[in-house]
């Protein structure tokens, strides 16, 4: 197959969310990254050059060669064009309330995240601390752009994102007995604060932190204290390097 | 002042480190940022619309009134352009190794940190853990970068970063009895290893970790663990978010 126009409008129409939503795709980009989710996710178009297509087991619905990376710059949304371009399926699970409320396991809640790469950050991270489940408001941004997917690196195929109504599904948590958790400010040390096994870790937006509705059914306000205590020091720390420490701290205990 | 043709050749002379360098200068754009540093560097040029010099407080060798933010466009590196672009002067600090010495505090290593933004994201966490000193390897990103600046979010005002000779420093570090920190897949768990009150902690490349010659010099090899220990995860953690949890385990104790 050759990269026709009508292909190239169609690779380009998945920039857009409601396409890759209608079409239940996402796009990948890149050797290291293509070879992390090849095993994971369903291929439905394969764009490569020869060379990386001579190289490379792949298996994809369809699967388009080209000469020169030189084409690849009608389709790339990186700057400089990579040799393979792929479209996958998106893995398909739905949101099962009552499932995840018997597991008791930790989950993190994401309320309104807006940066694509801190999004893609944090997936890495609940992946790496064994946290299967995120839950995100409808305002986070798009799990499926191209940004996020970047910097994921290929943890999307361990952990599930799931975009909720938030403030009830937190309010259901809470009513059976999960501890919700959020790092405030005026919160307790986390260092010095008991920890449950299971419960919910909500992380807020970049700007503006958790907002008022879901703060109210935050349960346990925690702190990661600066050091020195007294020092002026930033303001705060980025939303995916405090997930990390938060998650660091209860897989720690 | 207006924005003339010779100032608009000199801004965008300015994205190259050479010309950054040779003018011991760097560029800040954006309210929030160029509100961060305002009180801590020294301006050269500001370069902002009516609206903001009414509302702010300034002060600058030169200041270049716009009227219309999209003149903006012909100097900004942001896609979309914010209305102050401010050149500062860097702070002057050398790099005295027998102070450092002398002091016995932590101090983060960086060996050939290559994206802009992770290296302002470990500025902003060693502000906030009051780490004082980052000395890095030649080959790490120009702090000085446009992005770095970005993301460190004025913390850059309270922490120095030095380059240097990586190895030779190291070893003198190492012979004066330091601690060399580094995080390796073999290390020990970083929660269960005795961290000392001062030392050197090294974090690696993104795509390599820590180099060979930088590895020899490392004193006590740790390991932040994934969880569960048994399961398959990410290959590794963003060299922020490790940097994160490095930090925050020597600062609980």
């Amino acid at each position: 197959m050759v990269l026709s126009k009508n292909k190239i409008k169609y690779f380009n129409s998945l920039n857009l969310k409601k396409n890759r939503d209608n079409e239940q795709v996402f796009i990948a980009e890149g050797i290291k990254l293509v070879g992390d989710l090849l095993p994971y996710f369903k291929a439905k178009y394969i764009v490569a050059t020869t060379e990386w297509l001579s190289k490379n087991s792949h298996i994809a619905d369809e699967i388009i060669e080209i000469e020169n990376i030189e084409e690849m710059k009608k389709i790339t949304l990186l700057s400089t064009p990579s040799s393979v371009y792929v479209v996958f399926y998106r893995s398909q699970y739905d949101f099962n309330l009552q499932d995840l409320l018997l597991k008791r396991e930790l989950i993190l809640a994401l309320d309104t995240v807006q940066d694509p790469g801190n999004l893609g950050t944090i997936i890495r991270i609940a992946d790496w601390f064994g946290i299967k489940n995120i839950i995100c408001s409808h305002g986070t941004v798009d799990v499926y752009n191209a940004k996020t997917i970047q910097s994921t690196m290929g943890a999307l195929a361990r952990v599930k994102v799931h975009y909720v109504e938030l403030r009830d599904v937190l309010d259901t948590f809470r009513k059976q007995g999960y501890p919700i958790y959020g790092t405030f400010l005026d919160g307790a040390s986390i260092y010095n604060t008991e920890l449950a096994k299971y419960g919910i870790i909500v992380m807020g937006n970049e700007g503006n932190g958790i907002s008022d509705e879901i703060a109210k059914l935050v349960s346990d306000k925690l702190l990661i204290p600066s050091y020195p205590a007294d020092e002026l020091t930033s303001e705060s720390l980025n939303v995916a390097v405090a997930t990390a420490i938060v998650c660091s701290e209860f897989r720690r205990r």
